[in-house]
Formats: C-alpha cells, sequence, structure tokens
C-alpha cells in the first residue's frame, strides 16, 4: 500500500491551482505548519495526499494556500467519491481506476478527462475527510478540541481559524460559457451542460429547471394574453382557463421528473451512489459511540432535539403567522382608508393613492420574509441537526410555511373571506409585480453593482503598485476571495415555488399571471446567469439526481390550486347561473369536480412514468449486470473456499 | 470451477426428499431420462447438480421423482437466492458460503440451519433455473421448442408434460405446528416465526396482518357494542364513533408499516436484495434479443399490450362494471317489491321477506365476483405481461375495481341517493354477515370436507393392498399430490380489504360492522390455518418484505372513507340542527372538515416514520459497512493497479 501511494508523490511540474483555502490573519505558524503537512502527507499516514502552495501577497501575509492535486491523486479520488462517466460503449459507468481504459474520452496525458469543476469538488471532498489521528487539539489553539475521525477542516471552520476555502474561477473557460450562455442575444436554449461543467450538477439542474418551467408557461401566457386583450370579463372563459391551467400543471410537473432523468443521467449523477453522511459543520454534543458507525463522534439526544422543535421552533412559528396575519389585517385597514380617501377626493393622486397600501404590502411582506428568514435559520441550527439534509429540511418547511402565508394569505381573504373578485385580481397583480422587481433588484443588481464597485477599487489598488503579469494569480485570488458567496439554490427555488403560486392558486381571475412569470422569468435567467459569474464566489459543485424536496413543494401547490380553481369557479356568476333554485347542488356539484380532479391527479402521477422508458431500460441492465456480476463472484468465492 | 463442483458428488447416504416433480402419465422414456440428468448434472455442465430419486408407485409407473441436495449444495443454493441470515453478534446479514462460520447456529453438521421451507425454495429456485444450452427441443416431443437460456422446467411446464412441482410435508413439523397455532383452545398470538419457518414469509405476513388487523379492530368493536345495546341512535354519538374511526385507520394502517419492519428484518427479507425477474411462463412472442439482458428471449411489442389493456380489457372492464350497477337496479326493484308485500299482508312470513332481496343480492354478487374473477384472469393472461409482478398489479387492480363497485354500489346508491340511513344499515349488515358466512363456508369448510373425503377414499385404497411402513413415504406423496394448490393470499386480502370497506365505509351509521369484523375474523384465522395445514399442498415459501400493493389499497380505502364519512355526517339531522338557517354553511363546514382531515392523514402518513428508529438504525449501519468494504476494495484494487 505504502509503495503505491507513494508514486503520486513524483513532482509534477504543471501545478495547476483549483482551490483557494483562506486562513484568518495572523494564524500562528505552528498550526499552518501542521495544516500543511497533513493536505500534503501520504494517504497511508492519514493526508490527503494533495499539493499545496502558498500564495504570498504583495504585504507579505502568508495566510492563503492554493490547493491542487496530480491528475493520478484526481483519478483515484473520483473514484472515491463515485463519479459516474460515459463508458466508450455509451453507457453510464461509475469510474474506477482499474477500468479508467473503458471511459470514453480516457487517456493517461488528458487531463481534461475530468472537467475542473469535478476536480474542485474531489479536491472539497478529501479536504473535509482529512481526519483527525491522535491529535488532541489543533497545534496552536488549545481551545479547539480534537478526537479521532473529526474532520480537520469543519473544526478549523468553527474555529475561526480557517476563513474560507473556495474554488477558483478559470477565466478562459468562464469567458466562453458567458460567451454562449448570455454573452449574445439569442432565443435558444442556455448550455446547460456546459453550465454542468462549469458549476456543477445542483446549479445547472437549478437552470435547467428555471428554463423548462419558463417554457411550460407559454402555453399558459399564450391563452391569457387574449383574456387581457378582449377585456374578457365573462367568467366560463375563466372556468376553461382555469380547467386547462389544472391539467397543466400536473402534467408538466409529471414530465419534469422525466425531463430530470435524462438530464442527470446524461450527467451521471442518477447513477452516483448516495454517500455515507457525516454529521454538519455546526453539530455539537457531548462525545459518545455513533451507534451507525461505532465510530466516536458528538452525541445529541433526539429527544431533546424533538422538545426544541416542538416547545420552541412550532410555537415560534405559529407566533410568526399570527403576527404575518395581524400585519394582513392592518393592510386590509388602510386599504379601506385609501378607498375612502379616493371617493371624498376623485383625483389622479388620490386614484394612485389606491395602489399605495398594496405597494407597501408588498414592501412590508419581503422585509419579513427576510427577517423571518434569518430566525429561521438562527432556530434550525439552534435544533443541532445531525445531518445536513435534515437541517436542510427542517429549514426548507419552516420558511416555506411561513413564505406561503405571507404572500397567499391576503389573496385567501380576499377571495373566500371578501368574495372580491376585482379586489383579487388587482392586488395579485400589484404582489406579484412588485415582488418580481423586488426580487430581481435585491438578487442581482445591487450585488452586481457592488461588486464592480468593489472590483474596480481592488483593480485601482493593484494597477497602482505596477504588476507584472505573473502577479495576474495573486489578483485573480485576491479578486475573487472578496465576492459575495452564494448560498445555495435556495432562495431561487424559493422565488420559483411563490411565483408559480401566483400564477396557478388563483388562475382563473388573473389569466395574465402567466404572462408576467414567463416575462420575469425570461430575465431572471439572464440576472441569475450574471450573478453566478460575475457577482459571486465560483461555487462548488454538488452532484445531484434531483431538484428533491422541491418537487414535492410544488406539488402540493398544484394540489392546493385545484381546491382553490374549483371554489372560484364555483362562487363565478356564470356557473351561479346554472344552479339558479339551489346554492346547495351548486357546492356539491364544485364538490364533486374537485374530488374527481383530485383524484385524475393522482392517477396522472401514478400512471406517468418518472423516468423515460429508455433510461429504465438502462437503469435495468446496469442493475442486471451488477447483479450477474456479484453472481460469478459469489460463485468463484464459494469454489475458492472449497479448495481449501 | 470443475473440480470445486464436483466434490458435491460425494455420496449423501441420507438423501431428505424435499420437492415432489410430477410428470404426466406416460411421458416418453428419453425425456425423463434428459431431465433428470439435466437435473443431477454438475453446475459446470448446466445441471442443477441436485439429487434425484423415482418413486415407483404400486402401479408402476415412474411419473413421479423426489428432489433433493446436499447439505453444500442447500447452503450454496442460500448464498445465490441471497438469503438474509442472523450473526452472531446478533446482525442480519446476506448468507455467504465463504463468512458462513459467522452465523448464529452455524455448524457443519447442523443440518438444520436452514429450515426446510427455506431448502425447498432454494430447490424451486434452482429448478426454475436450469436453462436450455444448445438443446432446441425438449427430448421426444418436438413441439416443445426451446432456445439457449429458456428455463427448462417453464417450458416443461407450458407444455404439459411437467404437471406439477410441490415441496412435501414434513409430518412431525406440521403436526407440532398445527398444535402451536390451532390445536388447543388459548388466547394469544398466533406463533407466526414458526408459521413462517414451515409456510414462508408470503403467507407468515398474512396471518400477522390478518391478526393485527383483528386486534387493531378489537377498540372499533368495543366502542361500537355500546351502540347496539343502548340501541344509541343520536347521530352526535356516530359523530364522535366515525372521528375514531378515521384517525384510527391511519394510525393502524401507518403503523402496521412499521410493525412489518420488524417482522421481516427479524425474518431476514427486508434485507434481502431484489433478485432479477426472469419472464412468467405464460409469456410468449417472437424470439428477440432483451435489450436489458442482452440475451435472445421471446419479445412481445408493449405497444400490442398496450393496445390490447386499453381497446379490449378496459372496455371489458368497463362493460362489466355497468352490468354490475344494472344487476344493482335489479335488486332495488325487489326491494321495493318486498317491501310492497310486507305492507299489504302484514305477517312473519312477508317481514321475513324483507331480508330475501339483500340475501340474494349478497348471493349474487359473490357469483358475479367469481366470474369475473376469471374473466379477469384470462384478459390479463392474453395482455401477456412479462412480468410476473406487471401481471399480478393489472389483475389486481382490474379484480379490486369490480369487487370494490360490486359490494359498495348499493351501499353508496342507499347512502347518496335514496339517503336512506335505516335501509343503508340493514343492508350493510346483510351484507356484511351473508359475505362472510359464504367465504367461511366456500374457502375452508368446503375444500376441507372434500379433502376429507378424498383421503379417506385415499387410505382405503392404500390399506386394502396391506401397505408396509416403508410405502408411508409413497402414500404421502400420494396423498399430496392430490390436494388442491394454493394459488397465493390474493383472496386472503382481498377478503379482508373488502371487510375494512364495510368498517370504514358507512361506520357512523353502522357501529356494530367492527364487532362482526372481528368475530369473523377470529375464526377467519382458524379455518385459514386448516386450510392451510390440512386442505391444500404445502405451496412454496416466498420471500417477501412487505404486503405489497395491498397496503396501497388499504390506505385509499381509508382515503375514501373520510370523504363517505364526512358526507354522511353532514346529512345527519343533528349536524343539520347546527345550521338551522343555511344549508349552505353547513355543506361548506363538511367540506372544510373533509379537507383537513384529508390534510392530516396525510402529513400524519408523512410524519410517521416507516420504520421503527432501531431498524432504522441497523438498516444504516449495514449500508455503512458496505460503503466502507467498497471503499477498502476500492482502494486496494488502485494499489494493485498502480504495482502493475
Amino acid at each position: 500500500m505504502k509503495e503505491s501511494w507513494s508514486s503520486f508523490d513524483t513532482f509534477e511540474p504543471s501545478f495547476r491551482p483549483l482551490v483557494v483555502i483562506e486562513l484568518a490573519k495572523g494564524t500562528k505558524e505552528e498550526t499552518r505548519e501542521w495544516l500543511t503537512k497533513r493536505i500534503v502527507d501520504k494517504k497511508a499516514n492519514g493526508g490527503a495526499q494533495l499539493l499545496v502552495k502558498p500564495l504570498v501577497t504583495e504585504n507579505g501575509d502568508q495566510n492563503i494556500y492554493l490547493v491542487g492535486a496530480s491528475h493520478f491523486r484526481l483519478l483515484l479520488g473520483a473514484e472515491s467519491v463515485g463519479l459516474v462517466k460515459e463508458c466508450n460503449d455509451n453507457s453510464m459507468r461509475t469510474f474506477t481506476y482499474s477500468s479508467r481504459k473503458t471511459f470514453k474520452g480516457f487517456a493517461d496525458d488528458n487531463h481534461n478527462f475530468l472537467t475542473m469543476a469535478e476536480c474542485q469538488y474531489i479536491i472539497k471532498h478529501e479536504l473535509e475527510n482529512l481526519r483527525a489521528k491522535d491529535e488532541k487539539i489543533i497545534p496552536g489553539y488549545p481551545q479547539a478540541k480534537l478526537y479521532p475521525g473529526k474532520s480537520i477542516v469543519r473544526r478549523l471552520l468553527t474555529n475561526g481559524i480557517l476563513v474560507q476555502i473556495f474554488p477558483l474561477h478559470d477565466r478562459e473557460e468562464l469567458k466562453k460559457l458567458r460567451h454562449t450562455w448570455y454573452g449574445r442575444v439569442k432565443i435558444g436554449y442556455q448550455p446547460l451542460d456546459e453550465i454542468r461543467c462549469y458549476f456543477g450538477e445542483t446549479i445547472a439542474l437549478y437552470f435547467g429547471f428555471l428554463e423548462y418551467f419558463t417554457f411550460a408557461l407559454i402555453p399558459m401566457a399564450v391563452i391569457g394574453i387574449p383574456y387581457y386583450v378582449f377585456a374578457w370579463e365573462d367568467y366560463d372563459k375563466y372556468v376553461m382557463f382555469a380547467a386547462f391551467n389544472l391539467l397543466w400543471s400536473t402534467v408538466i410537473l409529471e414530465v419534469w421528473k422525466r425531463f430530470c432523468a435524462v438530464m442527470t443521467y446524461r450527467w451521471g449523477t442518477l447513477l452516483m451512489k448516495r454517500q455515507f453522511e457525516e454529521p454538519r459543520p455546526g453539530f455539537h454534543g457531548v462525545l459518545g459511540i455513533n451507534p451507525v458507525t461505532g465510530r466516536e463522534e458528538p452525541v445529541y439526544s433526539s429527544i431533546k432535539r424533538q422538545i426544541r422543535i416542538y416547545l420552541v421552533s412550532l410555537p415560534f412559528v405559529c407566533l410568526c403567522l399570527y403576527f404575518s396575519l395581524y400585519v394582513m389585517m392592518i393592510y386590509f385597514d388602510l386599504e379601506q382608508w385609501a378607498l375612502d380617501y379616493h371617493k371624498e377626493n376623485e383625483s389622479n393622486f388620490s386614484s394612485l393613492m389606491l395602489f399605495v397600501p398594496s405597494i407597501i404590502y408588498a414592501v412590508v411582506i419581503e422585509i419579513m420574509n427576510r427577517i423571518y428568514r434569518y430566525a429561521a435559520e438562527f432556530l434550525t441550527s439552534w435544533e443541532n441537526h445531525r445531518l445536513e439534509s435534515s437541517y436542510q429540511n427542517h429549514l426548507i418547511l419552516k420558511v416555506l410555511v411561513f413564505n406561503f402565508l405571507n404572500c397567499f394569505a391576503s389573496l385567501f381573504y380576499i377571495a373566500f373571506v371578501l368574495f372580491d373578485m376585482k379586489l383579487l385580481r388587482q392586488s395579485l397583480a400589484t404582489l406579484l409585480i412588485t415582488s418580481q422587481i423586488l426580487n430581481q433588484f435585491a438578487e442581482a443588481f445591487l450585488p452586481y453593482w457592488l461588486q464592480k464597485r468593489h472590483k474596480k477599487r481592488m483593480k485601482k489598488k493593484m494597477y497602482s503598485q505596477k504588476t507584472d503579469t505573473g502577479l495576474s494569480l495573486v489578483e485573480q485570488v485576491n479578486l475573487e476571495k472578496g465576492m459575495g458567496t452564494y448560498f445555495g439554490t435556495f432562495d431561487d427555488y424559493l422565488e420559483l415555488f411563490l411565483q408559480f403560486g401566483y400564477v396557478s392558486l388563483f388562475s382563473c381571475v388573473y389569466p395574465l399571471a402567466a404572462v408576467f412569470a414567463v416575462l420575469n422569468n425570461v430575465t431572471e435567467i439572464y440576472s441569475d446567469a450574471l450573478k453566478m459569474c460575475r457577482v459571486y464566489k465560483r461555487p462548488f459543485a454538488e452532484p445531484t439526481a434531483s431538484i428533491g424536496v422541491w418537487q414535492l413543494a410544488f406539488e402540493t401547490m398544484s394540489v392546493i390550486s385545484v381546491v382553490t380553481n374549483c371554489i372560484l369557479i364555483g362562487m363565478s356568476p356564470q356557473v351561479n347561473a346554472l344552479f339558479p333554485d339551489s346554492k346547495m347542488d351548486l357546492i356539491l356539484t364544485v364538490a364533486l369536480v374537485e374530488h374527481m380532479l383530485l383524484a385524475m391527479k393522482f392517477v396522472m402521477a401514478f400512471v406517468i412514468p418518472d423516468k423515460p422508458r429508455d433510461i429504465q431500460i438502462k437503469l435495468a441492465r446496469l442493475e442486471f449486470e451488477s447483479l450477474e456480476a456479484l453472481k460469478q463472484q459469489q460463485m468463484k468465492l464459494a469454489a475458492e473456499s472449497l479448495k481449501e
């Protein structure tokens, strides 16, 4: 073993920096030495066997390190993270070093076999799996305790010794990507495969979903336009629109799963085995034995966590929901006041005033959402979940419920308590448009502007010191380490989720919502792309096979929208006219139709296969092969054991 | 390889017959020779390497063979079917021959390590996997075509050369099992582990579910009794009963999953990997290449199948459903006639006549169900499904829909069209009790009586020929081959499913239904046990980890019951009295409550984990271990490949 791993120690002349490690200013010398030694050390000695170079900045600080790895090392890393690549026979298989020759595009001297994003993901994985051996503390920091098996990088991060780890941009590649993505004005699909190569699967899947969702909205928008143009106010036309909408939203969500399976199969993530999940960095507890791994690690009682969730978080969330409803009632008072004011003095100003309460409310909602978000993050972190996935699920649930209520409570109130369809339409339009404008501004243009200012200042500083060409890497690192951090796709999906709510929940009173959604999404693609390429640090690639919990969230929304649309249709004058004698028959009919629509939705979700047939066959073939291989292996082992 | 497998050829003095093969009378000598040779032949030569002994009956016919296997062979077979057994450290692991020493109760001379049912399952698996090599036909039968890889046993079965394969009973064990199961009058649980050892997991799980379901019904029955005793006719008490019922049915179905996981973990089937599914025996088509396995086998176009399903089966099912509704309308005419008759001449006879239509209808329903069942089996078989599981799912769907309508349509009609609660209660009682009595009779006592007569006749025949003790095996085989075949748990689950419908759909008008269900199930356990032990041939054990599609069916029923109960409660005079002014408010309130109950059901199903925590941890530990092992193996391979 020792001999084999040492073969990576061969000097590699072309050190390619992939990942940047930034330590805190004034980190002790012994800590830095220990850390770099551990990173470079052989696997057999518990190291990561990567390559490290310090980056000396102009003021002599040595707190930034560049991490790279030999080509060999990366290939072995690809095997240990379980990357799936395309073989010469066009099938996708888990990469192993021993079978490397069977993979498409592999050659011992082809260093592009792994994409840069994959290399960076591998390095991140290796760094995070750098574990303490017999160190009890981090050298130089007695307060930073370690125990055998604890991830060193995570301890360094939680103790603030390590400021950040981020992957470097590839200026050449980024320029090319920007050009094909949004550099030229053209109608066409996004270069999803290129985005995936550069940013990884999670982000590519988000953009894929955004694009798919936008295309899926177009039929709705097209059908919605004549309602505006010809000012169709008859409800029977709205009924048709709503019926189309309900079926369509079920179909698009089901078809997305197939679409997603095709993409992630091509990218290999559909086949990637789930890795064993380590505790998240913030998790703490007393040292104990993990019943699953048998390793010593912090243990936190599940009952304590349940108490925190049900006795603190749940009441807090309920309180926030109540507060949100209270604010909503204030909004309606304001609305009433504006209406009275408009009636008293009919002027241009007063009719403008009519829109003021809605706009104020939309702004207040945005602010409340943001504040609540911080509270939710704090609470979920305090709940001390062991796994990142569990943390994420609890956070998403908290945020979704609040956002849903915050955004839609007033609309529900107007629709089902006030029964005011005109006000509903007006509020819907105001909320939708205001939130879209606010989002685009807060999300992309503001950071972009800040980033531009920062860059300018940095450049000025650099150029004033007469940099030579060799400094360009230093310059790049210095530029990028100051950029904002992209915290994942959560906010982007949330925005789409709320938009889907605006479009589908009350589709039969405001068909134009889909048009605005489409318009917003087209600019959203560009502003999100700009954000990814220009504003934020490059994020680490995260392999993923689906949009996860968001699929469930969108499906739940589409179920709720069946209920709301059925009620709205039942309330329409046209439908009421069909049952002149008995309100009861009307309600019963509506309830019957609603139940049938819901049943149809479930049947459709059940009948439409989640994966296209060819993907199913490919997956079955792989499973069959692995079963056959297992059988062969068992036969061999049995034969051997009998020989003995 | 050759040498190692040949070590099984050692003569085993204690041949234990496990499985019986019955060939058709007058099967050609060359066919018999070829078949026995293939069964005995070495693995390396494509044989099954089992042991075969012909059984010479009194009239010299040699068409029955006993199949057994050496202990070694069975252990290797256990590995190839992927049996999961308990280890010395109390964890469950997939059995491998090389790790045999780590398993609890394993010793080279302990032939009870595998239960008899497991041995028989292994032999069945090995026989079914006996595949044609270069034979083009079955020797002696030119019309019975073979192709490389075709299962020989399946071809023999479809051509009628092989009459049946069945496992032998173990008279000693069966006597013990009968004694603990139903031999003595006692209150207590069934010996599920012993049942599982003798009959396999599928049947044990059915009895486990039957027992669990009966216990789960007891609270409902207990709450239901006072309604009858005190003749509570007030609806507000029914409302309470219905509310309890709805929550209870959700809880019991969720808790069953946990209960089931505990059992199947103990039995090892929870961990068993799904084997690759071969085409079912009846599947036919033109020879082609299977895209999954790459093997030559019959291929049948999926489009043709879809056409058969949607253009023939679906219309036929709809026609049957229509016919069933037509019969229902006749029943209501009859009912009306009986009522009129009773009014005209009020006598004991005429009041007895009141029950006649219901009884006739119940009998007609039973008959229609049975006829439809044959049609459904024929149609599903004609649809030519490739996999047994797909065949089963289509069959179950067809039968379920028809049975549901057949059994419940009249009740729905009475409840929601006639609004006659008294008639509903009466019909419900009649239907429930009639169908229970009919079922118990047709299912257990009739076959038991037939079987007893057959046995008596057989015994007479045997004893008249003055049998010696050595003939007892021949006698046993002759007895058992004439017994009926148990066709699986389908009918038993269907019966429970319909019973669940009677209990839950209209629970708020007839609380006594649960009492009858409990009483029926207690006798059902005994009659089913009798059926398994006395009436039918021993069935082959089938490993299974859950009750499969029935879980979904029961859950669907419990969703439907939320809707029906809410409507019934909404129709009750008490609830109506709460809304004296407006029917509309009533209906809206009922609809709101219904939606909230449905939402609560889904949340509960989502929140209650399907597996208890300790099972989850055990599964996670196994997964972790296999990931670690894989990692180790990859490291080793990588190291080796670098050495080369």
